[in-house]
């Protein structure tokens, strides 16, 4: 049984809560929040305790592991305090918006045994995992090319746009790490930014872009993303490989088509947003790090992996700025 | 070249001329029917002659096959005497509505070498065709159960109803006919009638069925029927053996779907009735005629087809009206 | 917080023991179970009491509710106890074999006011309830038929079958209340038995079968079964109405799709059997039932459900081993 | 009736001859072609005159029309000179492989009024013109983002590779078109070109790419094209817009589907190669072509559409070649 605190009570902070209280192996111990009675409000649900200052989290014998869902400003921080204190830590992205920073903190951590993992949720998406496994059992030849197709539903708030890091740091930064996840080191970087939403144009960012991926391998990854879209959250990735390809499709609430004089087969939209969308990916982390802490195996996700994708949103970020092509490595 | 003329310049007619005209082995030469100038109207379209008088097609020497389109009643003696005049025939579905007719036509046919074949068509839809060919090929092991739903998208008129022999005589009989296409020899029939239809229902007939064959081989068939459907034109099957299950589903014109906030994957409607969604079959059941009289090997079907299906009708209509389970030899 | 006792810790036991254990408003307190150490060991899991003697239960302060998951010949027994106990009650399908012992209890029971329910699964599976909306939201117009499709991976042992009351009391019993949770009061059964699997044959009892009901609506519906399917745990229905026709389709672990030289989008085997295709049937079926017992509303099925689904199932076995159509009511 | 000439009896040839055969208003009357019997052979079949000097067909006063279907660079020539003969022309696509060229007869045809159209067979598919007018009728709103994959399903002999102007040219130039045909002018183009066949390397072209198209309206197409696919001819697009997406899938022979213990609901492979895919947007091609010359109305692709294509082609090739991105005009 694991002991885990969770540093920040907003929204992802409550995924986490749920998704640790209903875990066999983990028991929610602490909730840390600076503001009001977040942290006193989300702990009460489960019977947990509560603490406003982090450092109580990091010198509490008690706790086994904290969860980092602090905002990003606040991440490297907490994670290298946290795992300085000798906790495993579970790290929520984008770790840092600032590649130098991360860099920096990866370099601490590596002198520093304790498990780190990072939450990039849709390697353990069932669907996108059961792709990859097949892709990795040979199913499909090598891989040659992959097309991942990312819109939300709806745009986040203009001042939340603001302080994002730009849209490739904050919304394909999860599409770069699973370009990586499945084709390994990218060597190259294309990016076309969208301005399709006037009020995000003011603040300076695009709204939907297209960036093409080339890997050492010679594969090529192809993203396609949109802050918005009438259908749903709309979430989906084919591998194609030299002797077949995999399809992951969006995911409904329920298996229910509607005919009738208009349409056939009509499926129901696509479930909402993340919190429904990868709800058991959340779930199926959160096993992937207990199990890592528990047996002192290596966690599927590193510093290793956020320095990675954040390299790549930064190469983004400069080819669709100035539309050149951005070599890595 | 197989010079056909055509009794019957009605709207099957139409679709026979047509499939005739594109046939690279056959050529129409003659339309007959005895209403206006129906006849000489169409035959104008493909550069055809025309008649009013069906003996004139028996006597024509050109003429190497009939196809009869006319009116059920006529369909036993037209059939028979362009059979003893030596054409080679293709029959419209139903052969007639009353068994008794039929065995004697039987009887006399039987006596005769010149191919007669009846319109069975959904044998030669590519879907059916392909389910029942992978079916024959063991795809599935042995074959337990046969679903077939087969729903009109409107009712016709109510004088055709008045007319028509009733549902199973005249709709469901196609569907009586995919059972023995996949089952061979049926030997218990029950049948349930609805009357969703005022209209239908003060004929004395039902607009909805659902009907349930035992085979001799012990496998069962449901035929789910209706005279009207919302959606298009509902034609579909599914077998299903001890290794696996075949599935044709519904035709639509295109392979577009459309997602929007109110549904997503949405397909167009099917396709509406028989002349677009049985047009391959029309051609590829003209192909398997012509082949057969031009290679002199037995047509795929037969008049014992005929007599069969309607036995069912005959026995499925009694089931209806008398709430029993019928029975066949 | 509903303190719940589970009599069984068997299979069903394990199921209900999970889900209220993860259920935020209800809480485990005690399992019963006469064999060995089974209730101490699945008490053990959850931190709850264990006991040997149901009688411990039924006198036990501490619990507001009994799920009833023993063997089906004491579900009445312990279903009467616990509802004369002041306890209420969640008792599993099906309440018991013979109609008599059925109707004897509604009788007692309609003189409790306890609230006593049973688990007609299939009402609370997200995909049938969505289409039972959509049915009563009038999006299909009038509904004329219902087809469901129900098909078990794999034939349960011959013991099992000897004792199970035949294929129409213990599998097609959820498909009657199906029906019935769609069309209302049932008025004709006729059933159609096969015998495919030659161990269940000597049995006496039937391994596949399709059942036509009539409802008193003038809608029907039928029922296609089958003790073992190759692709899985099949389970669809079709709703199809004067409007439209609503389709809950199989679910499957994840979206992925394979195409290759072989096959082209093809989806992995259906959720293997009722404990994983069920599994959210069985949360929102204990949800309603907790919210039923705090709100002391009507429970959403109550033992007139279990005695018509019981007379259904009578009626079907007698149709099926006579050959003719059985009028209920 | 059109009575039309076909220069090149080639596999292309053969397609349309069939093609104008089954046209109710057109005529097949004259095949050209300089190699052996080809162009007597062909002709034969639908009772056609034959020749092998091109000039006969200019100087034929029956001819109306002249379908190019000869190698490629004889294209420039034969639809000039029957251009300037005064036949109406349809020619088979790339019009030729140097931008210059085709520049130049763009001149040289902007000077002649006769119809001249180009073999752009995708926009005439029923699945993507349809997609096209739901755009066009504003079903999905403002479009922002296609994707197309287009994928043959084996590379072409490495002989015609080597003259065939390289992928883009060859393969992509339809999917230019496409893109063209949604999105209007494109201003900017990116190329990633990929070696993932040897043969096709050594003679220093492509064998998969992925191109992304910034059209003038500030919506983006991404085309992901490959040499190969395992599934066979896989061509499917969406078009996402700000309300909605539609959605043009592959193309099957039949609707069949086929469930076991290994694959559900799976699908046939996708229709082996252009021939049969695109079987009726030949059609619906010769039908345009016919009405435009019929109606004296313009005809639905121009020279100016294949200038547009090539553009396109000559950026991606150097944009694949140089690793930078291309502004067009």
């Amino acid at each position: 049984m694991l002991n885990i605190a969770i540093i920040g009570a907003g929204r992802i902070g409550h995924v986490h809560a749920r998704t640790v209280a209903a875990h066999p192996q983990a028991r929610l111990a602490l909730v840390c929040d600076p503001f009001g009675d977040a942290a006193e409000s989300l702990a009460a649900e489960y019977g947990a305790r509560s603490c406003k200052e982090a450092e109580e989290v990091f010198n509490d014998p008690e706790i086994d592991a904290v969860i980092v869902g602090s905002p990003t400003p606040l991440h490297i921080p907490h994670l290298l305090a946290a795992a300085k204190a000798g906790k495993a830590v579970l790290c929520e992205k984008p770790i840092a918006l600032d590649i130098t920073d991360v860099e920096a903190a990866k370099d601490e951590l590596d002198a520093i045994t304790t498990p780190v993992m990072f939450g990039f949720n849709r390697r353990f998406d069932p669907s996108f995992a059961a792709v990859r496994e097949a892709v990795a059992a040979g199913r499909i030849g090598e891989l040659e090319q992959l097309t991942i197709i990312s819109r939300d539903p709806a745009a986040p708030p203009v001042d939340y746009v603001k302080v994002s890091g730009g849209i490739f740091r904050d919304m394909t930064i999860h599409d770069f790490d699973t370009a990586r996840f499945f084709l390994g080191d990218i060597v190259e970087v294309h990016a076309v930014g969208q301005n399709l939403d006037e009020a995000i144009k003011e603040t300076g960012d695009f709204d939907a872009a297209v960036v093409t991926l080339r890997a050492a391998s010679g594969a090529v990854a192809t993203i396609v993303n949109n802050r918005h879209c009438a259908s749903g959250y709309d979430q989906r990735l084919e591998a194609s490989g030299r002797d077949g390809a995999l399809f992951a499709e969006n995911v409904r609430a329920t298996t229910v088509r509607l005919s009738n004089a208009e349409v056939t087969d009509a499926q129901e939209p696509y479930l909402d947003f993340f919190l429904e969308r990868y709800a058991d990916a959340y779930r199926i982390e959160l096993s992937a790090f207990i199990e890592a802490v528990e047996k002192g195996t290596p966690t599927p996700t590193t510093i290793a992996d956020a320095v990675a994708a954040l390299r790549i949103a930064e190469a983004a970020t400069e080819s669709a700025r100035t539309g050149t092509v951005i070599r890595l490595g």
